[in-house]
């Protein structure tokens, strides 16, 4: 009877492992993801600042893995593992397996400050991707209608928490998205009123690279009108803004890039973890203890001779296959080999022709860095259709200056029936302007409508 | 002093009315809606069956108008309205103005079951056809996960609710949707075990077009695989199903096409209604007894010899400018002119290459009809950017039988901590599959992560 694998997680890591033990034909698994997609991350601050759709940069995990036969997809969530008894327990079913791998990749921590996630979405998901650009179109919306100066520069000012890659490249994107349709589409906010502040615990924007290439980051982010920050971190995120140590920044919307932390599923493994949570494996990428169990991704810590690999989607997309083969060689009766990565390179972009990027010892910066960014990313992307799309929104943004995916969709779905009352026969009084969303005012002879 | 036009609405006729009122320089414009795009609803059940995203089919309304300084755009909510004292109140502002045009177009109506609501989501918004995309894929991976037959053909069991054109195209798209995927991608559902079953009260499918155009679209939908029922009204709808006279159909996914009524503004103006619920206008588009209020679209009966004008996107689109040509004929001291609709035709699409148009005494179908239907709706799409979107979706669709849009979103963005409980030492019995989804098994030994 063939093997049965089970693979959690449809992301970098997971699709990869899944598409290499599909190639082999000899082996039986099943892929476990809570959501039906595969998400390019990379993209998700494009989706988050109207650029993009979420489809544009997402494809069903089980239309990647159609064509092959022995894979099923069951979008499922799991709530336990038993590793003893080898089985995987989710919300639906239980699934034995003799061979498992752990690609649940990471979410965003909050520093011990969870109640500060509803103030400060963050950037790992459609979802939230969806939230931020609810909020900043929101923002902009009801800047419009706002007469106060001192209210209205409330909602213009932009807050973003994080100078690594994602806040670097998120912080680039509102300045540019509120720069350039408040230039033509608005006729009661002033050019150039929106304030972007990036604000960056470390005393320098993308720690993981070189400090030259930080320091172009730093410049080429302020040209853009983005005020960056560095050395702040936030110690209080409150609904009329964030608390620095010296400062008070008055906001509506704050964007969080800042902290992750691995899947919850680690704490169930038993095993040691490192301080940020991830499961320290052994060099073929599997559990200390459970050679039948592979972590992989920012689930996992790997050392090597240089450190611990970092979070980054690179390392999933080498450690998916490897740990695959690893199963394949143990299903051959071979020996397993250790994984090795090949680092070829990390890169960041910051708006519309300027990125960096640090290839070993090379570093690039620049129009030319863009250009290379834009190619890599575009062949990176799962699909020829997502390929054409993202190609087509990015040419026409970048000649119209424009975003094509500025909608503001509601939190809710469902018209509720308005109740009517009845006019206000002799109510006395002017109606008076409110700038609260849902306190209707009450002027003479009106007929209200009460939603 | 320039006269002020308070527009509400920014769909086909408050859009259409607003350009035409902006072009001419000599007024102030403020368009109000509650939402900040406008919508091209004919394209909606494309996004209800995941080949378009909305935003390919919307435009900001603010980015339409931005050429035409005379016009400030409102992100708000209109919650009552003061005709004696000629101002539109808000929920955060009060709009004095000299002329009203009402362009509110119409929502879902229930029959006097709201309660259906939420079993049967609607085709009208942007929210709704993503609750019908999230249904319909999440019923597909549900199927995917069921062992037990008769609830698995539950769970493939799809209802749609009304036959008129957009019923018939809803059906059509979810049976191409069911049946292109299934074929493919999916390893426990066989093929062509999804039924797709079409409730029309009415004794044919399209009442409004010729009966030889009703009979040819009802074999076109059955030869996708639709099974039409006419004659039949739903008499209850409930988690399990829809139950009809004379049988119960056993569904957990039902889709509502059947019955529209005019916006809840109408009950506050004060007028006769018609039995539908819309405002009878005078020939000129005014309000009786409110000649500088116009109510057009959706909203208006408008009587014409034939009977009175329905509600059609190409009536809403004439009628904007002519209520707007109306207002500027009182503003320059000319008399105004009677609405007179010039009927270009009707059309409606069933899948792939077929679709049914009358226009005039001539009616056509098929395969040309079809090439038209794709034309006319391309150029009718507001924009360049989602006129080229959209012919990509829809070639590489044609070509490829998939379909780009299959995202499910889940209905809420927060990641909640879970909370980890402790394994559970020594508890005995296996754990069991459970079908319903938050029911975690409960094995030995195994670590249970609670959600």
């Amino acid at each position: 009877m063939k093997p049965r694998i089970v693979v959690i997680g449809g992301g970098f890591g997971g699709l990869r492992a899944a598409k290499t033990l599909g190639r082999s034909g000899k082996i039986r698994i099943t892929v476990l993801d809570k959501r039906n997609h595969h998400l390019f991350q990379p993209l998700l601050y494009q989706v988050a600042t109207a650029s993009l759709n979420p489809s544009d940069i997402a494809v069903p995990i089980r239309q990647v893995l159609a064509p092959y036969k022995d894979i099923h997809v069951h979008m499922e969530t799991v709530t336990g593992l038993d590793l003893a008894g080898k089985a995987v327990i989710t919300d639906s079913d239980r699934h034995p397996y003799d061979y498992l791998v752990l690609a649940c990749g990471s979410t965003h921590s909050y520093f011990g400050h969870n109640e500060w996630e509803n103030l400060a979405p963050g950037l790992k998901t459609v979802e939230q991707a969806l939230e931020m650009r609810r909020r900043l179109l929101t923002a902009l919306e009801q800047a419009e209608k706002e007469d106060d100066p001192k209210a209205q520069a409330r909602l213009l000012t932009f807050v973003v928490i994080g100078g690594g890659p994602t806040g670097v490249e998120l912080a680039g994107a509102v300045a540019e998205l509120t720069l350039s349709i408040l230039a033509t589409e608005f006729r009661n906010i002033k050019h150039h009123t929106a304030r972007v502040i990036l604000l960056q615990g470390d005393d320098r924007l993308l720690p993981t690279f070189a400090p030259e290439l930080s320091e172009k980051s730093k410049l080429a982010l302020e040209r853009k009108g983005v005020e960056v920050k560095l050395g702040r971190m936030a110690k209080e995120i409150t609904p009329q803004g964030v608390r620095l140590e010296y400062e008070f920044i008055e906001t509506s919307t704050v964007l969080w890039a800042a902290g992750v932390k691995p899947s919850p599923l680690n704490k169930l493994l038993g095993v040691p973890l490192d301080k940020q949570g991830r499961v320290v494996v052994d060099q073929d990428l599997s559990l200390p203890g459970h050679p039948e169990v592979f972590v992989i991704g920012d689930q996992a810590h790997f050392d090597t001779p240089h450190g611990p690999l970092p979070g980054l989607a690179a390392v999933a997309t080498q450690q998916g296959p490897a740990a695959a083969k690893n199963i394949l060689r143990d299903v051959a009766g071979k020996p397993r080999k250790p994984f090795r990565y090949v680092d070829k390179g990390t890169m960041a972009v910051i708006g519309r022709s300027f990125a960096v990027s640090e290839i070993r010892r090379l570093k690039i910066s620049g129009f030319i860095a863009w250009l290379v960014w834009l190619f890599v990313h575009i062949m990176l992307l799962v699909g020829h259709r997502n390929r054409v799309i993202v190609l087509i929104n990015w040419a026409w943004s970048y000649l119209t200056f424009n975003r094509g995916a500025r909608l503001i969709t509601m939190a809710t779905w469902k018209e509720t029936e308005p109740v009517i009352a009845p006019p206000q026969a002799g109510a006395s009084g002017t109606a008076q302007a409110q700038a609260q969303v849902g306190q209707p005012a009450q002027p003479d002879g009106a007929a209200i409508l009460k939603t």
